[in-house]
Order: C-alpha cells, then structure tokens, then sequence
C-alpha cells in the first residue's frame, strides 16, 4: 500500500509516532517538496515527514538516523539556492517544519519572542507589530519562508544594514542533531561565555548539522517615525559618499539604504504600471535611504533634511523627493521592490547576489560592468540592492530583442566573469542567499585550504554518517 | 644550558625561526607567563614563544605539533579564569602574542580597522580615536588585554548594552590551527552566506580551538554628544523599569545602563576618597546610565531630559543628577569604578559573575540576597553590574569585623547557593569571564547533555591531539 522505499518497520515507526498525516509518501503529496520554488531541481523523496513538535521531530531523527536514511530539513522550500530539495535518488526523507507553528512568548522585559521554527516570517513579525514590536528582518519572501528556515540560511534582508543578518537576531535557538537529540540553547542571555558559540553556527549551516526547531528572536520597539527618500546621485561613489555622510551622523537611523542603477531603474519606470520616476529626470545611479527611530520627536526629519541639503548644496545628490506620506512612502519602496519583476519583463537575466567591501564597490560596478559589456555586446547591466552591507545584486538582462536562450546559454561565462571581480576585491559569491546545492561547486577554490578543512572537520563530527541535508554547502571530498 | 624540557631539535628549530630572544626557556623570564594575574594559579613552561607574525606563528605551532607538545595562547595575560595560564606539567609552551603588535590599517569606508593579535585593546581605541571613530568594547583591563585575548574571550563590558560582545564587531578574523595551518577569514564582508560561522566559533572559544593571530573590527563614527546622569531608584525593578523607559525611546542612544546596590555605593562612599554620592541621600539602589550619539544637535539632552523628568513625576526615579561638563561626567564614571575597589577594602568578597534574562533580575536579586544571608549572618551583599544585559556581578563581602579566612572558607557554599539560584532562572554561571580552568568543572551540569558533547566533538575534530590551550573550556572526559 505504501509507496515508499522506506524499511517497512521504519514506515511503521514513523506512522506511529507523527500519525498518518504526520507521514506523506503519496507522490501527488510529496511532490511539492521535491521541487524548489524556482524549479532549479526537481528531486525525489522516499516520505515528508510533519512532525508537529520538538519531540516527535527528535524521534523521527532518531528513528532515521538508526535506519540510515538521509534527512533533508524543509522550511517554507523558498530558498534561491536548492537548499531544501531532496536530491533524485529518493533515498531521503524531507522533514517539513510545517506544523511546528506555535509562537510561544512575547516577553516585553527581554524584548524577546519565543517561537517554533515553522512560523513564516510574516507571522512573527506581524504577532511582534500587534504588541507594539518590530522583529527587525525583512526579506521578499517572508510570506512564505519560516523561522527555522531564515536561521538556518542566516537571511539578510533591507534592515540587515541596521539590525544585522538573522544570526545577530538569534538569542536562543534549539535544534535537532543528526542522531536525534536536542541541543537546547533557548536561552534568553545577552552574555554568556560558557564553551563554544555551537547557536551561531547552527545558524547559516543550512540544515547540515542539525535541523532547528525553536528559537529565541530578539525584538525591538516598534519605530515611530520613519522619513524616506529618493535621491539620484552620480553613480555609485556618489551613493557611497551618501551613506557616509549619513552613517556619520547617525548609523543608528539608518533602517536601509539602497542602492539601483540606472539602468535598472529605467526598466522599472518602462515595464511596471504605475512606477513613474518621481524625479525630474533620469538619472546615472539612485539612492533610496530610510531613516527610523523609535522616538516620536521630529529630529529625523531635521537629520533627513540637513543631510540631504548639504549633499545638494555640494553636488553629491542632484535630485531628491521625501515621502510626506505613508502612501508615499509605499511609492519609493515600490519602485525599489519592482526591480526583479521589471527584469524578468525585460526578457532572459542572470542574477549574481554578491558582496564586497564596501570601499570596493565602485571599482567592482566599474569593472564588472564593462567585462560583461564586452562579453556580450548589448547586454544591460542592471545592479541594484543593499549597498549599505556592501551587497549587490549585480543582475544582467539579455540585450533588447535578442534570443534569451542564447542568452542564457552563457550563463557560465557571464557568471565568472563576475565572480573573478568579486574575487579579486575580497567579495564573496553568496552574499544572503547561501550555498545550497547550486553552488558547492564554488566551494574550494573560495574557501578551500584550512576554512573548507575546518568545515568538514566539523561535519564528519556532528554528522558522521552524512545524514542530515546531504550535498548541501559542502561539495563531495 | 637550556632549561628546559623541549625535545633539543624542537628547541633548535624553534630558536632558528623566532630567534634567541623568541624563544625564552629561563625560569625568570617565563615566570611571570606561567601565572595568572590574580595569582590563582602557577604553572610551568617549557618555553615562552614569541612569534612576531603570522607566519613565525603557523611555523612554530607546525614544529609543537609535530612534536605532540601541548600549547597555551597568551595575550595580556589578564584571564579572570586561568584561561592563559599553563599547568603544572611544565610539557606545554606558552605562545605569547605581544610581538604581533601591528595595526595594519583603518578603513573609512568600511569603519573598520586591520590589527595583530598583539595590539592592546586600549592602543586599537586610541588608534581609532584619533581618526574620530569609536572601538566600541571598553573593558576594565584594557591598558593590558589584547585583541586576540578579547577575542578569544568574547569580552563583554560598559558597551555591550549598544554595540555587542567582542564576537559582534569582528568583521574578519585569521587564526593559526592546532597543526599549524592558518585560517584566513580577514574578509571584510558584512553579508557572507558561503559556510559555517567559523569566525563566530573561534570567538570564545579561548583559545582551545587556535591562535587568534588578526582581525578586521568593525569601528563606529565618534559620538559628539554625550549625557550621563546618575539615579537613585527603589530597587531593581526600578533600575529595570527606567532602563525599558530609555529602550522605548530609543535602544540605539544608551551606551551604558549600570545598576549599583546601596550596599556597594555605600562602601564606595565610606571607602574611597573623593567618591561621595552626589545626591541628597542615600538610596536602596541606583543607575548610571549613558547616552550616546555622533549627532551632534541637542536632541540627546532632550531625550535625558523627558524620561528622567517623567520618571521623577512617577516616582520611579527619585533623585538624579546629570553632568554638566566631562570633569562631572568622570567623576560619575569614577563613583561607579571604584566598586570592586571598596569592595577589596572592606575585606574578603567573593565575586559571582553571572547573568539571567532581564525579567528574572529582581527575583535572582531578592532571592540570592535571602539565600546568602541566610548563610552567612552580616554578610555585605553588595551586586553591581552591567543590568541592561542581564549581567550582575553579584559580589558577597565579608561581615563587618569577621575573620577573613573563616568567610573566604566557605565561598564555594556562598558560590553554589548563588548559583542554584542563577540556573533555577535560566541564568548563566559565567556571563563575561570566561570558562577558562576555573569553571571547567561546572560545564558537565550546566551545558550537559547535547551540548557539551558537540562542544567535545568539535574539539576532538580540530585539535585531536588535544594540543591547544588543554584543559580549559572542557573538563576531563
């Protein structure tokens, strides 16, 4: 009856422990967990198990991890590197965090949440916001993507360049360990020097060294007032000088800070409805800054406007438009948010998420956009993103009329060009969005020698027999 | 004619690459290396090592391991928990860091600065100072702790309400291995998705797992306006109450949030010359709280202002004073420095530095106060400490006129009534110190279970031979 490769007697178990909903092998139910929402890869599974607590997930490991059957933790399946899909052999169970949704605690003395790795994103921020709180991380998919998920990719997001990545918001964190038992860091401690930082490595290991079931989130009070800005600026010292010159007089107001270029913008003010550019004219590059304060005085409107005067009266900003309303404010971060859709519109593109120092970024733009323009005649180079953390989505759109497949069929080429830029300036290939399975093959040349050593080090440790996330991060040794 | 027990090719070899003076084996010159600060514990050495760079570094560690001779790091030497001291064996070498003592650079755009291991953390301040930026870690010994000694120690202090532990403002970070291999994270990256967080896993890890040899920290601009004022409040609560009246307003302006029992400030009064409380009497506890901008308008006084005048209103606070020229504002910071002083003045104490969550303050207060005078008749209960992190040194002084040596004998039963308490409320047993040697033996009851063993997995993976700072961090299996 059971359509599943599964010893019969770890079927059996599994059915026992989580119930018969709790143990999907049906492929018509198993099959959206096999596939990642890009539809990069298309694997296989032998079940989905939903446990719907820490306990039963820490006996369902156990109960895999004494079959020897490989486990791949799975959050909201919206990860941008196939971190969370089953490789093709359909040897591994996906362990979906799905029903472990319970946000347990806001505590307002510790400025805390207490929450079950399944909760999306949206939920705990959105349970934070009623009790006068921000959970201060912010990605495009938080709809979907849920706590455990974020943890375990370390999201970043607009507010990173303020609160930091999801591991700075990480106070307690519990996790499933590859043999079944539950390492138990919930915690709510802002100082504790007791052994080895084992949360923050759990954290960003994509489900390869455990899979995380609860956490501790830190919060923060809820902003009130907030004042945003579109500006057009030269190119992108231009930008840069803009952030220092807001970063100087207060880096704690700065809840974002991003960078589009031109060309980008162009597309999004031809290819989306209602995303005029509310400037007099365009313009090489655009800044979109956002200042908060918890405070309700108005010192961040006089700070806005001192910086922003002074950067006109010198030249360094040539146009700029403030929000005066919260529907306005919503117009300047649409513009930002269509981007990625005004790219697809646009035809064929190829997306490098990637990161370098941030005095580097000129020269990175600089010579990254020429390399690409001599690679292929015509192609538009479209970077924008969170410049402010020294993160460009360095995006590259097909020349206009071209063959996207042909396009795309140097994919490669283009993707190296980039990389051996953001190599040579000290970058990083994956700035937010992780390894996955698409890119372990990057793994040694970037971080081969002693750093990839020590990371398999650590793996064959926690994880002797490979069971948990095979493939991911790592590539094979 | 040396004197020491190093394998004579070891020694040759050793000599060749740092030179004589790298390599010190006479008992008066590595005496002071083999004892802790506060002379808790005296070890022996077989040599001093004194590598100048990286490189000298790798190498001399490669030859000790090959040699299977165990290794102590050692920065400033200023370990509240033998953390750098070695054992008794006399087999291990001590590896000190003072000759890499390079401060490489200080990026403005990225607000960080490149420094050796060896540099003191109060030369890195200064060094930042004097570009108009902030090192933003300030701890009591740092004229003698290092980089690589804070590093490896996560240190904490007056700061870590704003700006984290020392983990939180390491950009990038290189370390020698237990075999000798370098690890090079000196990336300058604040968003880096690609591996496990090794960088965070060294931190804290003192010295167990390598030798901190650099690192890139992340600075801050300069604040240009500062207000201090000093409270007296009812009691803990209070100070917890005013601390989240500060918070809502706004998190990112207090630079310091600092409780102080009567019965410490008391001491201080009594106890150290020119130290008399500036308020019109004596209260049953009190806050020093600091806040803290680059910004450079007015809107800090304000903010000061509006919260301790609603809190006078209140009743929460009951007396303030605010200093009104830097002159006040040290001699504020003065009165509450000289705690462990007057403390040491008053006679024997024994020191607890522990944390819990916030909410949990007035209830670990009240009820180690109940619990330790229960024990010891007249006992000084005297707490202080860093309250807006949880962190409360809860010291115990001696009963006035009582014999020293009969109250030091039983501070292990005064250390385990405070500690039953602290762990009853979620607490730590060391928030800022460490583990070091002094704490090893509460690690199988504290972080048992799980926990501990993924630390000793870890442990076994990078350092099999268990060469590297042995015996601290992990008690014997």
């Amino acid at each position: 009856m059971t359509q599943t490769p599964l010893p019969p007697p770890l079927h059996d178990a599994l059915v026992q422990l989580l119930g018969p909903s709790g143990v999907l092998t049906n492929p018509a139910d198993t099959e959206a967990f096999c596939v990642d929402w890009r539809a990069l890869y298309h694997g296989k599974c032998a079940a989905v198990l939903r446990p719907a607590n820490t306990a039963e997930c820490a006996q369902a490991v156990a109960l895999c991890h004494a079959h020897n059957v490989p486990m791949v933790p799975q959050g909201g399946n919206t990860s941008m590197v196939g971190g969370a899909t089953p490789d093709s052999s359909g040897l591994a169970v996906v362990i979906s965090t799905t029903r472990m949704n319970q946000i347990h605690s806001i505590d307002h003395a510790d400025l805390t949440m207490t929450v079950d790795a399944g909760v999306t994103l949206k939920a705990a921020q959105d349970a934070a916001s009623a009790q006068g709180l921000l959970l201060p991380l912010s990605i495009s998919s938080e709809g979907s993507a849920d706590i455990g998920g974020i943890l375990a990719t370390n999201a970043g997001g607009n507010n990173t360049v303020r609160y930091g990545n999801a591991r700075e918001l990480a106070l307690g964190l519990e996790a499933v360990l590859p043999d079944g038992s539950v390492l138990d860091l919930m915690r709510k401690l802002r100082k504790d020097n007791t052994g080895y930082a084992l949360r923050q490595l759990l954290v960003g290991s994509e489900g390869t060294l455990g899979l995380i079931t609860q956490a501790v989130i830190q919060l923060q009070p809820a902003p009130r007032s907030r004042e945003t800005a579109l500006c057009a600026v030269e190119n992108p010292q231009g930008a840069l000088n803009l952030f220092a010159a807001f970063r100087k007089q207060d880096p704690s107001a700065i809840h974002a800070f991003e960078f589009m270029s031109g060309t980008s913008m162009a597309l999004v003010n031809n290819l989306i409805e209602g995303a005029s550019l509310p400037l007099e004219a365009p313009a090489p590059a655009y800044v979109l800054v956002e200042l908060a304060s918890p405070r309700a005085d108005d010192s961040l409107r006089s700070l806005m406007e001192d910086i922003l005067g002074s950067a006109l009266e010198e030249g360094l900003v040539t146009d700029a438009v403030l929000a005066e309303s919260e529907s306005q404010r919503q117009s300047l971060w649409m513009i930002r948010e269509e981007h990625a859709e005004a790219q697809k519109r646009a035809g064929a593109s190829v997306k490098n998420d990637v990161s370098v120092p941030l005095a580097a970024i000129p020269e990175f733009i600089a010579d990254a956009t020429k390399a690409c323009e001599a690679l292929i005649p015509g192609i538009r180079v479209a970077p924008f993103g969170h410049i402010g953390d020294g993160n460009i989505h360095f995006n590259l759109v097909q020349p206009e009329g071209a063959d996207p497949a042909a396009f795309l069929a140097q994919d490669h080429a283009m993707m190296d060009t980039v990389a051996a830029i953001v190599r040579k300036l000290g970058g990083s290939f994956s700035a937010e969005h992780g390894v996955g399975q698409l890119k372990t093959y990057m793994m040694p040349s970037w971080r081969g020698g002693a750093e990839l050593q020590t990371m398999r080090q650590i793996k064959a440790a926690i994880d002797p027999q490979n069971l948990m996330n095979p493939g991911k991060v790592l590539p094979p040794a």
